[in-house]
């Protein structure tokens, strides 16, 4: 759907976009580059919330932490740090989160189980407990509902990331309005598994936990957990989004229009978001969208585009925007138990290179300029079913090599 | 085992090391290279032969073929050619081996049926049968027995290989000794199920097809098949092994003191050919074992040794040497359900580097000596159980970049 036909528009922002959200970001010192690395995001209001965590089976402490909260209810801030994961520090890391959430509970007057915690960096070195306690009440004092204050929390939580993430919508429900808006992360380990990298949503939306949750779990389902950089979930993925309930609309109940146009929208941010992420995948230079249709099942279709999407051999072929499909067509055929090269068609961008088994009659200059862009379609149809799915990738360079070998313990 | 422990011991040679084989190459001119791109390997009487493919959906044409030609029995002889796969070819890929095969049965006084017919190269691309029918007779004309003829064979099945890989042992059986020797290719698109890459294995051992095929799944299981370059199966793996019964030794026969022996030494030589792959893998600097212990299945070590050996952020790590186990450990975390951080320990090399959900005491400098050495040893015990899994692999480069970005279509 495009903005013109949708139920929402494009607006300025982040995550303080809608009514109702302050945000802040300042310097403790975690990172040795003169960054902001410590967020604050705080609701006005005792709102909703929910949240999806990685399914990584070795979780990083914030996320044992958050989990908690999250379930019990009554989030009412989130606090984040990058430099350091906090993950594989045992119990000691679950201590260093207990300790700064409730400075941050102490600076905000609020009590700790109020605090939804995450952090992104270096795995397995403890925490710089005494760094963030210093910081956090100089965050606590900047806490502002500006969108420049939203910019600041969004810059606060890169890591490798080149550029910052976020993104804000206007959704009309048909009766009033809402506002949802969010800031995101990448930029390696990033294979989401009904979770995300970081990602911070916001709305004044009036909506129960349950709803919110459901509508979460299926946003991140067809966004988040359909992109991939290099396939390696990570041990802190976390997604969580606030609501408000400062707009100025009724509140949205499951199985109205109203409900329908809310999940549109949050979709759309989280798909926003995601697409941002491998934009700025370590390395990448093309954004990749691979389209697999015509197969018997989801899963199917799943399994064939993700081949692609996380094979080397392809990626280096979109790297050098090369069209060699043999690549991508052999991928699928690893994935698929029910595929049939006979009845197998794969094209880049609109033209055919691969059907009936064999090369189709296309031109190497045509096939060479399709995949020459800054964004790359690729689609599979097997010719089977009527089931597909998409996912979203990014080329593989030596930049990607260059990042991740230097990126020192 | 060592081969002082062992009832083998390595010889000099290839797939003309046992008796009553011969070899041949040339340049057909498949290649722009001046470099042989033909073999011929025959047997001088009628043996056994037993073979395993990729289990690819996208299939080569020589595979089709083959695969018939070995459920029949009769093998003599096998064809093959480098710089082009005939994959993605259609009927007229079929029609092509038959043409060939026919030719190389006419030059060597047997029939199609007796020919088993292998390729390897460019996907998606004919053959060019008329090079192929004027190299077969030349090659035909150059058999030989000797070590330099299966040596030339071994040379002329390579592609982006930086060196030629082939083996020989020499095998007690208790009663009689007989000879095994073979020669493989790498280096790129290489993890094998149930088959591997090209392999082409000889002996001069006395044994019937069925207990060959059951004994070269088995040692192809734990050899070929758990190794991976870059997680991508080919669509042209074939391993095949052809048995004279000339040696001056009793007939093997199943559950047998002999045949222990015969499939013990079956599986060092498939296990050094397939270490061999990997040593030489696209841009590697460096062989990396991965040991999975202490799982509950075999099939869940064998996902995290997997899962380690396919990240990117881990064969990175493992290029630069860098001793960046929240890497190894967390791909581990998330291929495997059952796992506990706190029962895993990681190590590399001798030195545990995490244990108990958090880092061990390790000094950074014996992590990074035990990470720095050509051959890298990872042990990851899951504190669970008795099974256990071994992958190889290699680090992830800058040149797997550059190889695969500039090998064009």
């Amino acid at each position: 759907m495009s903005d013109e036909q949708a139920c929402w528009q494009g607006i300025p922002g982040g995550v303080t976009a809608a009514q109702g959200f302050r945000a802040a970001a300042t310097r403790c010192g975690i990172k040795q580059a003169e960054v902001d690395d410590l967020g604050l995001l705080v609701c006005d209001v005792q709102g909703t919330a929910a949240a999806t965590f990685t399914r990584n089976r070795v979780t990083a402490a914030p996320v044992r932490w958050s989990r908690e909260v999250v379930a019990r209810g009554g989030v009412r801030a989130a606090m984040v740090n990058s430099g350091n994961a906090n993950a594989c520090t045992g119990e000691r890391g679950l201590r260093d989160v207990q300790t700064t959430a409730q400075a941050a509970a102490d600076a905000l007057g609020l009590v700790p189980d109020n605090l939804l915690v995450a952090s992104t960096g270096i795995i397995g070195h403890f925490l710089p407990v005494d760094k963030l306690l210093a910081g956090i009440p100089v965050a606590a004092q900047q806490l502002d509902s500006s969108l420049e204050a939203g910019d600041r929390f969004a810059r606060a939580i890169m890591t490798t990331d080149t550029v910052v993430k976020q993104h804000a919508l206007r959704c009309d429900l048909g009766a009033g309005h809402v506002v949802l808006g969010g800031t995101t992360k990448g930029a390696g380990m990033i294979a989401p598994n009904m979770a995300t990298t970081l990602s911070f949503l916001t709305t004044d939306a009036i909506i129960e936990r349950p709803l919110l949750q459901e509508m979460l779990c299926r946003a991140i389902e067809l966004t988040y957990n359909r992109i991939t950089i290099d396939n390696h979930a990570s041990t802190n993925d976390t997604c969580v989004i606030l609501a408000s309930g400062l707009a100025d609309a009724p509140a949205i109940e499951a199985g109205t229009e109203a409900a329908a146009r809310f999940e549109a929208a949050l979709a759309e941010l989280c798909g926003v978001l995601a697409r941002k992420i491998v934009e700025d995948g370590e390395g990448a230079t093309r954004l990749v969208q691979i389209d697999v249709v015509g197969a018997l099942t989801v899963a199917d279709a799943l399994a064939v585009a993700r081949a692609i999407a996380d094979s080397p051999l392809c990626k280096t072929a979109l790297h050098s925007g090369d069209p060699n499909w043999g690549r991508f067509v052999s991928a699928g055929g690893n994935a698929c138990p029910s595929l049939d090269e006979t009845k197998a068609t794969f094209q880049v961008g609109d033209v055919v290179a691969y059907a009936g088994g064999m090369a189709a009659d296309a031109l190497p200059e045509a096939l060479a300029e399709a995949m020459a862009g800054r964004t790359v379609r690729l689609r599979y149809d097997l010719g089977l079913g009527e089931a597909s799915a998409t996912v979203w990738t990014c080329d593989l360079s030596k930049d990607y090599i260059t990042i991740n070998a230097d990126y020192h313990t």
